[in-house]
């Protein structure tokens, strides 16, 4: 069985995921659509900057890319908000096509939008295919292997997952987007104008706590800047003293007025140690990390790339990590 | 919603599992079976050592205890092996009644018995039910973590699996069946006779490799004693320098001849840290480590249990952990 995948969206991490299903057994690029004039017309050879013609052309319209698709399934890797993806899900369900997309807000719809996750649920099952959001974090990290390590415990607690990474190895638009190199007032303003931030750790708060059966009273998410104490660099930015070296990002959902599960991230230049660590206080508290950490290039595409098949098996309708079949890299024989 | 369950064996893994269905919310006990005549007929409160009559006998006969059941599903921790297990599995599910089983070659019947794995599950899909296998090892540490932790790979070389015990503080039964205190002879000749074994790593390297589409050639098995270099002792057992201490056991699987699966278990007196890791070579490599390790007496239970509402909510049939939703601890609301 080869999957034919239509890549919806050549940013970074639509051509990780692009490259991914190039590069494995198992998977196929069928076709490739980017609204960018840029990519558009180009050859996915050219995209991926590899010294190979594909002989797929990057289209530049959804529409007329899925008029005449032979592609089992969609990888949507667009946008990271529910709206801004709405009519891309409306086009690509229209054609009866299943899609795994990497939108953030997907990877737990219920949690920013009820009526909107009904809707698409609704869309999905009119079309008979399943829609599933999915990554690394959220998806992965912070949700799905704090879930499935409570499946050891008869009672638990409270849930705390760090999540740590140096940026200094990640690719240029991620250590833009931490915030790497701003002044701790830039940072601020383009925090509260949402241009800098983590999106999905409210996602996993709640996907944690409808496993759980948790009834959570608020979530929280709150996000400041690591700020620099001494010069630190990467070879693709350089941070004074007293600058943004990256950010600090907590989401924590309380119940009975008490934090019963707590997300922290940190994500800057210089991070001495790389980790994810997921702790579980009950009965029996467990404690499992990861070292080195999961590095989030690669493991979001993989994540979403090891979710096709599961796409495919899955009933109609709109899934979340929770609910399908435990997650597993595929050899693709 | 309240889970009643029907209790059928009551040795010590059964016991741990009646006593998390006792105190947990969500769940219920509404029967319990043994064979044992010195069980049957006892109120469950006597079995349990608590100082509290239940109001529920123990019942000797598995088939009168059918016959009267309010239950929705079974715990059945009875057996080890699959033909130890096949007529109880017969009436439960003449009775159409779930099961969730702690017997180990169930946890991924297609490795020992394919034949009889499919009477299971036309037996299940008859009477409109779910039958899984689980339990802490095999069915999580060693299987399902290192299957899920895999989803954050684009390429997987191969997977080792270490569990390591200290076995001082597990309860007595666990200490003879590893072989605590005897001389390496004696442990040679149960093990030959298969008295002292793990029961299920050939299942976990199956249940993985089918996970990966990976094809094996073959699955070793191999046990160990862990010789004493000093005395050491449990508050049960006391090993001299030159006994057994306890167990080294190692399965394997191969493809193409080379070892691409290695699950090794060592669970002895005195082993200086307990721990679970998982080791996945490929891209990215991951290490993850449980610190303390995933305590087997309660985590057996509790797996067992966090999976009753699985087998429920899965289509009728044989399932394994494999392809039921990620499992979840859950706090019965």
């Amino acid at each position: 069985m080869t999957i034919r995948v239509m890549h919806v969206g050549l940013g970074p991490i639509g051509v990780g995921v692009l490259k991914q299903v190039m590069a494995r057994p198992g998977f196929e690029v069928t076709a490739a659509v980017d609204i960018d004039p840029e990519k558009a017309g180009q050859d996915v050879g050219e995209i991926l900057d590899v010294d190979q013609k594909t002989g797929i052309t990057v289209q530049g319209g959804l529409e007329a890319a899925l008029a005449g698709h032979d592609a089992d399934v969609v990888a949507l890797c667009t946008g990271s908000t529910l709206p801004g993806i709405k009519s891309q899900l409306e086009a690509i369900l229209g054609a009866g096509l299943p899609i795994v997309s990497t939108t953030e807000e997907l990877s737990f719809p219920h949690f920013s939008n009820e009526a909107l996750a009904g809707e698409i649920d609704k869309m999905a099952r009119d079309a008979g295919v399943a829609v599933v959001g999915t990554g690394v974090n959220p998806g992965f990290a912070m949700d799905t292997l704090p879930i499935v390590l409570s499946a050891a415990c008869e009672t638990v607690d409270s849930v705390t997952v760090d999540r740590i990474q140096d940026a200094s190895v990640r690719r240029l638009p991620f250590q833009k987007k931490i915030g790497a190199g701003l002044e701790p007032n830039d940072f601020r303003q383009k925090a509260d104008r949402l241009e800098i931030r983590h999106v999905g750790l409210a996602e996993s708060i709640a996907m944690i706590a409808a496993a759980f059966g948790w009834k959570l009273d608020r979530i929280t998410d709150v996000i400041e800047p690591k700020i620099a104490d001494e010069p630190v660099a990467s070879n693709l930015i350089s941070v004074d003293k007293g600058q943004v070296a990256g950010l600090i990002q907590d989401g924590v959902g309380f119940r009975d007025g008490e934090p019963i599960i707590r997300l922290h991230m940190e994500a800057y230049l210089g991070a001495p140690e790389s980790y994810d660590a997921v702790r579980i206080e009950g009965s029996p508290t467990l404690y499992s990390k990861i070292e080195g950490g999961i590095p989030g290039d690669i493991a979001t595409a993989s994540v979403t790339v090891n979710t096709l098949p599961r796409a495919l098996a899955a009933p109609p309708g709109l899934h979340t990590m929770r609910d399908l079949p435990i997650p597993s890299w595929w050899a693709g024989d």
